[in-house]
């Protein structure tokens, strides 16, 4: 991010990375939609940066984004004196309302996928923004104002379990993240993405949301009467590494978020077919182990996110969504499984061939239907919770040091 | 039906047909699992009998079936005095208990298509035997012994708009069904039913209603809270003809029976990618007309059970899903549009070629998405509102007159 001043020599620039989270007490519903409320409290774990992040530098960016527009005035606001004396640049508060931005921004993974792309930007622009702007807000505060750009990117401020609050102020300034537990609080914890293919168009989480909350009535049910119990039952299945309870917590949560989506006026739907067969797969492996092997969480689209308790359990997992869903033929593995790749050696799949010779998961074996189905997935991303944003190095940066344009 | 004993000569014999029925206000969750007392009221129409429904007569069929045995035993315990001085048949009360009884059965609609098949078939049962032996029972009350063989075969002891009433009695006694209006008070409504192609087995609705109660919190407050409301605001629609309100309940009802589904521990899934789609273009074409032109809604399986104002729109609606969903290749209308065809020369569609002649709806036209579905829809049934069971003359029985066995 770089701020120049008419004819002066000098750019600031603050390069950040923000990851990407997933929620596993859902937020779905806004009882504002302009300072971005929410209808209820919720718990999401930060995704490793190395495969789920945002970095923001510059661009010639429109700043007409209303959004944006707000995350950018907020920080402003709160702008402090900056001075650098070896390379004499000295920036008074008020400076701050005047200094043109240049912003870039990219994610390391598609942003088409739905895979909360816009948690880690929005994440990462307030970050930086806020760095280069010297603010002393911390985190937690600074998600108050993140929040404002996407509801979920204020979770993405800590890496962990974070959980966002209700908060009680009108203006909602205490509608914030709090960290639950950080990264290596729970760090043998292995998560599968599946990219689910798709050839339907998702509705906005925005739009949906907005639908959800005027229409349907076990909305308000679920967020008044069954979320505040849920939260208090996944706090403490998370500060007691608590598998089994997690999992249940999850999987039951997701299904609620989908449940609401379908009572909506009109019903919206998120999960597909594949999606469906991914559901019925791990319900069939939990059942038949007798306790939770996996969670499985879905967000405002098909694809499925899997958390498995430790990297023994995260390979079997993975064995077994490779027997279901194949790559298709003439895709390698390399291009198939993304992330985390060291998962497959201790899957023991290096070769399409090693793939073709996995055995019927063991819960599959009584059972009639053992379909393969090559080509329903695009890809996979092996991961792992992970931290919360980082500044990067100066040479990391994605706009010119001397220009402030885009290198 | 057939009641012999042992070396007589004569041969006493019932033959019925009883209809299906579709929920409108939807039946899911049982308070008494032997008694099948429903969790909510509920309200079905009652499809044409000509299109839908069961027969029964006779079979050496084996008689453990649980529930089968509590209809049989109710219906005897209730038979009177029966006379025929012509054939010289004279039957005491309390000679039914011990009377052999032959049962034939058929559906005109395919069991495995998932259309509500154990309805008309416990309807006609309890209908021809309550006949058989001469009971004094009127439908409502024969309605309730219906209900212990299969929830909503109560449903289809009548005509036109059905009720099925809670009732407070421990012993189910008045947990019924009741008429809102007979089959004459609106019978311009049109019905089309999508069969909808499936690979998936679907989950009985016997297990799947169970899970339901134990797991999920949506179901107890739907059945406490939204449940009652709706009923109010559903019988007034039916009573007044209001299309519009009918309509949104109906669509409304469905998508939160099957929300209630996901909420499920685990999730239970009926509709497929297909549904979704039929159930998309139909709030599509809903929604652009500004007012509801046609009410859909689904029971524990894929297909989708639409319902237009009149024929003139029924028209419309057949021309919409011919044009998103036509036959495969090689399959000619008449073997892909069953029912009462009639309504095939109002849409215009005659050959293969006028169907693939059909020109996008106009709410498709302004999208992109103008992909035709064909082989996504197994057939088309055309029906509308019927009447209630009736009894059949002798000469269609479906056992012999004189061995009292299978013709």
């Amino acid at each position: 991010m770089g701020a120049g001043k008419g004819m002066d020599k000098w750019i600031l620039m603050t390069t950040a990375r923000a990851p990407t989270n997933i929620a596993v007490i859902k937020y779905w519903g806004k009882r504002d939609e302009t300072l971005i409320l929410p209808l209820n409290e919720n718990i999401s774990v930060t995704l490793d940066l190395d495969h789920l992040s945002a970095t923001t530098t510059v661009a010639e960016i429109s700043l007409s984004g209303g959004r944006f527009q707000t995350c950018l005035r907020e920080i402003r606001y709160r702008g402090e004196d900056f001075k650098d004396e070896k390379k004499g640049i000295c920036i008074k508060k008020e400076d701050w309302q005047t200094l043109h931005v240049h912003i870039a921004s990219f994610n390391n993974f598609p942003t088409a996928a739905g895979l909360a792309s816009s948690a880690a930007g929005f994440a990462c622009l307030v970050y930086s923004l806020a760095k280069l702007m010297n603010l002393k807000e911390n985190c937690s505060q600074l998600s108050a104002i993140a929040r404002q750009g996407s509801g979920s990117a204020c979770r993405s401020l800590y890496g962990g379990f974070v959980k966002w609050t209700m908060g009680n102020e009108l203006n909602g300034s205490d509608s914030l993240a709090v960290q639950l537990v950080d990264e290596t609080h729970w760090d043998d914890i292995v998560i599968i993405i599946a990219v689910v293919s798709s050839r339907q168009k998702d509705t906005s989480s925005t739009s949906g949301m907005r639908d959800s909350v005027e229409s349907s009535a076990l909305l308000q049910y679920r967020a008044k009467t069954i979320v505040p119990k849920r939260m208090i039952q996944m706090d403490k299945a998370i500060k007691t590494r608590d598998f089994a309870s997690f999992a249940k917590l999850t999987c039951a949560d997701s299904n609620q978020f989908h449940a609401v989506c379908l009572d909506t006026v009109p019903p919206i739907f998120y999960l597909n077919n594949t999606s469906h067969r991914i559901i019925n797969f791990m319900e069939r492996w939990n059942h038949n182990e007798g306790t939770p092997q996996v969670a499985y969480t879905f967000d405002a689209g098909p694809n499925a996110v899997m958390l498995a308790p430790n990297r023994k359990v995260g390979a079997l997992l993975l064995q077994r969504l490779l027997f279901y869903f194949p790559p298709p033929s003439g895709t390698e593995p390399t291009s198939y499984i993304l992330g985390d790749t060291s998962l497959l050696e201790e899957a023991g799949v290096q070769t399409v061939k090693d793939i073709e010779a996995l055995p019927p998961p063991l819960e599959s074996k009584d059972s009639v239907s053992l379909q393969r189905y090559p080509g329903d997935v695009s890809y996979f991303i092996c991961t792992k919770p992970g931290r919360g944003p980082m500044i990067l190095p100066g040479d990391q940066s994605l706009l010119h040091p001397e220009t402030g344009l885009p290198k």
